[in-house]
């Protein structure tokens, strides 16, 4: 039995694999919501909704570097492959902690679950109850932040965004070299200092250093009505995945149902002024997806339909 | 949204579909256990790991008519996907009560779950406990009836034999007519009588009835170490889905987790004289199937291999 493995595509820095683009009721082509995010050599969850575990290995991803799962709401398209997934992950002897960021209701409905399917489980499972109403810092590591985004669904729901922490500068070699900079000066240089030469001489911070590369940031919304309040939030992402349950002839469904048309995720991406944008959460009643794409390219240029294995590389 | 029809296979009177035939950790081919018995117009479902529904969607089956569902064992390879069927059929509104037969911890653990999940349900949903540890008949309508099969497994485990009612036997037409015999007399013919004339001739019963069809029977046995103590409860039966996770090769395992080879699952096969054998269940760490076909060859030539998507037709 193989013993999970870091992930197979180590070549792509940042990525997202959708595990499933569905919404609620699975369809002839797409499971219910589900997607890994690739940051550096870190792995993160999105939604665990039935059968993610299926096409994980499906698709041959090793997840040995997958930490957190991040839960938008507890609707059953979201978490109800989370059980099968930890029960699997349990018997092939993974041994990294588990943190999962969710509504604190999961846990309650979950530990019953896993004292009883998973109770010899070889990890430690680690629940992080989040408020998906506010705005906050959940999880912040050396290379990544996570922050909720409040929706509007029926249920109290957040979007994530991610954001790589801004690296610190790059010394410039050759100017360490020029000017004699001993080792212990150099934390202030990249923090920002200039340097001052013996004789009074004072060397610009911008000759001593280059520019680190620009922080990444991908903003995941699904399941929200339209609710352009979250724009300030998203502003400028390099890619927003934005939920795009129903097309325009089912707007007054979107409204009822508090889901978004292809349209208002557009109109969203639009006025964030997105890099990307990725759509996904169809609804089962279309099922000529292009029209989503048409619908959302009206209003922003820049759009690709999510699809169930597909792998976006921002490498 | 389509509401469930009837069974799509309407064609056959009697089939098996698989919906998965992989063993605990789901394979690139195989996913976790769960098979529709249709016996004419009653469909049952036996067992439901996860992604059945998402099989059930690809495969276009519709459920109106499936009403039970048959649980051999509380391992999640068999049961989790039982939440998220029942979630969809709610969403799609169906109508009908759905009874559950299985171990009594499914009831407790699963109604937390349903209360949150599916709250406005519009079914019932009932939970039939059964105690896989004796044989008992738990089902019985008109049509059919099914007797529990005490199994050899880690957690109380009981497999499942289907058996259709016998029907009465067929009367001759012909025969009523020449001896002018009185709507009145028939159930007393259909229940073995002969019939005497107004001149005192006896006609015997055979001459008057033509014997019914013989009734169909169906064996589910998973997951259960070698076990031949099954044999005199499955003797005979038309056909047996007999678990076979493991080849000889690993023969050690298959004892230490209460599974069987295949070649194991073929003695059963044999010393119970069954029409035909399938064989399911595989582990994940085998990847040529067909070598579980060549085991069981050698004891019981009449085996196939389960599949996944795989429709058994046995009119």
């Amino acid at each position: 039995m193989p013993t999970p493995e870091s992930c197979s595509s180590k070549q792509m820095n940042r990525s997202l694999t959708i595990l499933g683009c569905g919404s609620a009721i699975p369809t002839v082509k797409n499971n219910p919501s589900g997607q890994i995010l690739q940051l550096g050599e870190k792995l993160f969850l999105i939604d665990c909704g039935e059968g993610v575990q299926i096409t994980l290995r499906r698709m041959m991803l090793h997840t040995s570097r997958l930490y957190s799962v991040f839960i938008s709401h507890l609707h059953g398209d979201h978490c109800f492959g989370l059980l099968g997934l930890i029960s699997t992950w349990s018997m092939m002897n993974r041994t990294q902690d588990l943190h999962i960021y969710a509504h604190k209701d999961l846990e309650r409905l979950m530990r019953p679950l896993l004292d009883y399917h998973c109770s010899d489980c070889p990890f430690q499972i680690i629940f992080h109850p989040i408020d998906p109403r506010k705005r906050d810092v959940i999880f912040r590591d050396r290379t990544v932040q996570v922050t909720t985004i409040p929706l509007r669904h029926s249920v109290p729901t957040c979007g994530f965004l991610f954001e790589e922490i801004q690296k610190e500068p790059h010394i410039v070699k050759e100017k360490i070299e020029q000017y004699n900079i001993p080792f212990s000066a150099i934390p202030a240089i990249k923090a920002g200092g200039d340097w001052v030469t013996l004789d009074g001489h004072t060397v610009p911070n911008s000759e001593l250093t280059l520019s680190p590369e620009k922080p990444f940031r991908y903003a995941y919304c699904s399941d929200t009505g339209y609710k352009p309040a979250i724009v300030p939030q998203i502003q400028g992402v390099d890619v927003l995945f934005h939920e795009s349950t129903y097309l325009n002839e089912h707007a007054d469904a979107a409204r009822r149902f508090q889901h978004s048309t292809a349209e208002q995720a557009a109109k969203i991406a639009a006025k964030a002024g997105v890099g990307k944008l990725i759509i996904g959460h169809f609804s089962a009643r279309v099922t000529d997806l292009s029209l989503f794409l048409t619908e959302a390219k009206a209003v922003f240029p820049n759009v690709e339909l999510a699809e169930d294995r597909k792998v976006f590389d921002f490498s």
